[in-house]
């Protein structure tokens, strides 16, 4: 009854109202919101939710609900969003499918959920090379009925299901009724093996403009098919986990506006208080500078300006080497080349940086004379140092990613806070160094 | 018979090598690549590049060659080939294209590069209503003839060219084939106005698990349609210009492995030197409390630590707010809820780090007695001030994305480098202000 009230007072909710608003509903809202919804929108609006957002619609139903709900999803959907329900919760619905689709979602499960295996459908239509285009229309229109998945390419096996070529249902209309599909097909298939990482089938659908890609084992037996619209998700996620780590901290595994605050708190300190610890050691060298500092305190105005800028040219290095090597720009054997350029890259902008800072301390001091009468001498200080330490930074940043992707980690994680941290305390030796160098004998 | 010997001697040059390849061979390399690849394997290869690559290979032909190569692609890559071009090539380019194609290309021309309708393909498969859905297929299978893009949906047009409904090929498939069109059809289609920026477009895309968006006017006249793979590509592009901003500096406008030394120097030197004059405020706040400096030279072991601390917490807070505004999971309204969780976090990660570096001045004392007999009171400093520094710099990182985008800009300059800028200099003030407070009477 409540709801009904409900329904006639908001009746205009539309599924687009929805979808704007979700991103700020809790969970509770979702599903009235939700329910409100005619069924034949809910239908779409539904099927097109992420993993997570299927599974917490799907957690909050009665299970009379959630059987029919679970029933209108492709198997590769199911096990996604089993992957987001409790342990325990996972059996309860497996229930509710038929012996077939069971099966196959328990099969998808045995993939990583980043792997092809565990991106693919298993259902995807299938022809015999010896049939015709006509025969062929009319048995994928067969194989099509029921079927939720979008699918435009039909995949031509031999006796041993194994793959032959591809059709897609464009090629199917345009040719004569009477060839034979063998005569139609494309021979060349590209395919990827089942534990092809997720950022690679991406990659590989964007490259060849695609819609969809077979997933084979090794003896080129089709398990599945991913499609494009699975890509774009991944692509997606793929970009905001890289994106939080060049940000310096955990990737988040919920959006901003949803994940808890106590579990943010985690995923950032964590990072945070890690390079807390890291940068103490500028505290430990500026220790060791203490004497040359007390002697000469104007050396420690420029301390925080010297040290950022390795930290800025650390970070531009680090944040074009990651992306580059995302898009398969630069691979690992390409390290040299990459640290050569970066080298001349640092010694240019050092330079530049180096030339406006002396030029400041040289104008300031004929307006007010704060740097003493060894000005001169501070300025070149400030010049040497950059060169430095703005070369050193983007010798780092670019060095970084490379090691990172050498030992397995991801190279995302040498973010700009990552780089900064490591560029800091070699920056304040090289300043200093530079300073003894120059000022022994005036003011040191 | 230069090009034959190395045909023969280098046969096996597949498209995969050369794709393979492409990245890291210099304009020459790539068209002698090229050119030795059979006609139908280059066909593919050349549809598959990116506009940039096209344009580099068109230029290399000769004019004759170039005009079978331009009138093998569809209007809405020619448009972009043409975008770059330099201006004056453009109209030999344009001049080897039938009437109907060149017109075609001129009125993409006229949108903007990254809108709906600089991003349409013109051509699509259109049909009537009262059609049956037999006279359809005929129909679409004529129309396709002879088109490259892959389509994969009709639509349904009345008699003054407006949109009525979409059909997918699939369900024409399905359908019987004496049913008219108009029964067939879903008429509630997603559309996009033409000047809808491209990341909108890909968002829609992505969110509806679509191959192709029709772009209307005011009238819902159907201009053209965006497809799934255009949007891939843009994606992965503006996604790679979001990093770049993010890291500190210009988008480059090629690939990193391409792009010259002088144009980087460019692109990199401007922001570095932006941001240089910034952080040279720390150079004056430093000078303006240089005799705190002189009088406690304590004080100045711990600056870096400091600010780079709210630097630190600065660049999660505004990487974590860019991606979620990207992804449309927070907008411009939801400011003062995104301020208010920073600023609660701010002030939660810095008391962690407030306390960890309390730990570490009080443990070292009593290993190393180098931070005086007013210790205690200068970890009591360096506790407040983490305290402040971290949660001004969480609240500045998250703030700054709003404004930018209010203000018309991209969200994605409010980078790492960028905010650390903002916050060193007012770290150093919340540092010293609170020094003052609390050793005022003992060291200082």
């Amino acid at each position: 009854v409540v709801e009904r009230a409900e329904d006639t007072q908001r009746e205009q909710l539309t599924p687009e109202d929805l979808r704007e608003a979700w991103p700020v509903l809790d969970v509770e809202e979702r599903l009235e919101g939700f329910q409100l919804l005619p069924r034949e929108e809910a239908e779409d609006f539904f099927l097109e939710l992420t993993s997570r957002s299927q599974a917490m619609v799907l957690q909050g139903l009665s299970p009379r609900e959630r059987r029919t709900w679970v029933r209108l999803m492709p198997p590769d959907d199911i096990a996604d969003v089993c992957g987001e329900f409790p342990r325990e919760a996972r059996s309860e619905l497996c229930g509710h499918l038929d012996d077939t689709t069971r099966r196959e979602v328990n099969a998808l499960l045995a993939y990583a959920e980043d792997e092809a295996g565990g991106l693919m459908n298993p259902r995807f239509a299938r022809l015999r090379p010896e049939m015709t285009v006509e025969e062929a229309i009319l048995y994928v229109r067969r194989q099509a009925q029921g079927k939720l998945e979008t699918i435009y390419y039909a995949y031509v096996l031999d006796g041993e299901q194994r793959l032959l070529g591809v059709v897609s249902f464009r090629d199917l209309l345009l040719a004569r009724g009477d060839k034979p599909v063998r005569e139609v097909m494309q021979t060349d298939v590209i395919t990827v093996p089942e534990e092809l990482d997720q950022e690679a089938v991406a990659r590989l659908i964007a490259q060849h403009d695609i819609l969809a890609v077979p997933v084979v084992d090794a003896e080129r037996h089709v398990k599945g098919i991913v499609t494009v619209d699975d890509i774009i998700d991944v692509v997606q996620e793929e970009v905001t986990e890289d994106f939080q780590k060049l940000g310096g901290m955990e990737a988040l595994d919920a959006p901003y506006m949803r994940i808890a605050f106590r579990r943010m708190v985690k995923k950032r300190g964590g990072w945070l208080a890690a390079l807390f610890l890291g940068e103490m050691l500028t505290a430990t060298a500026m220790a060791y500078f203490e004497d040359e500092i007390a002697r000469a305190v104007v050396l420690a105005l420029f301390v925080p300006l010297i040290i950022s800028s390795g930290g800025n040219s650390g970070s531009q290095a680090s944040t074009l080497v990651i992306r580059a090597m995302a898009l398969g720009e630069v691979r690992l054997r390409d390290w040299w080349r990459v640290i050569r350029r970066e080298l001349a890259m640092g010694l240019v902008l050092g330079t530049l940086l180096g030339a406006i800072g002396f030029l400041r301390i040289f104008l300031w001091q004929q307006v007010s004379p704060i740097y003493g009468e060894h000005y001169l001498l501070v300025a070149f200080t400030v010049f040497g140092s950059l060169i430095g330490v703005v070369a050193f930074g983007t010798v780092t940043g670019s060095v970084l990613p490379f090691l990172l992707r050498r030992v397995g980690f991801d190279p995302a994680s040498a973010s700009a806070p990552f780089v900064a941290t490591l560029v800091d305390v070699t920056g304040l030796i090289i300043y200093f160094s530079v300073a003894s160098a120059v000022l022994r004998g005036t003011l040191l």
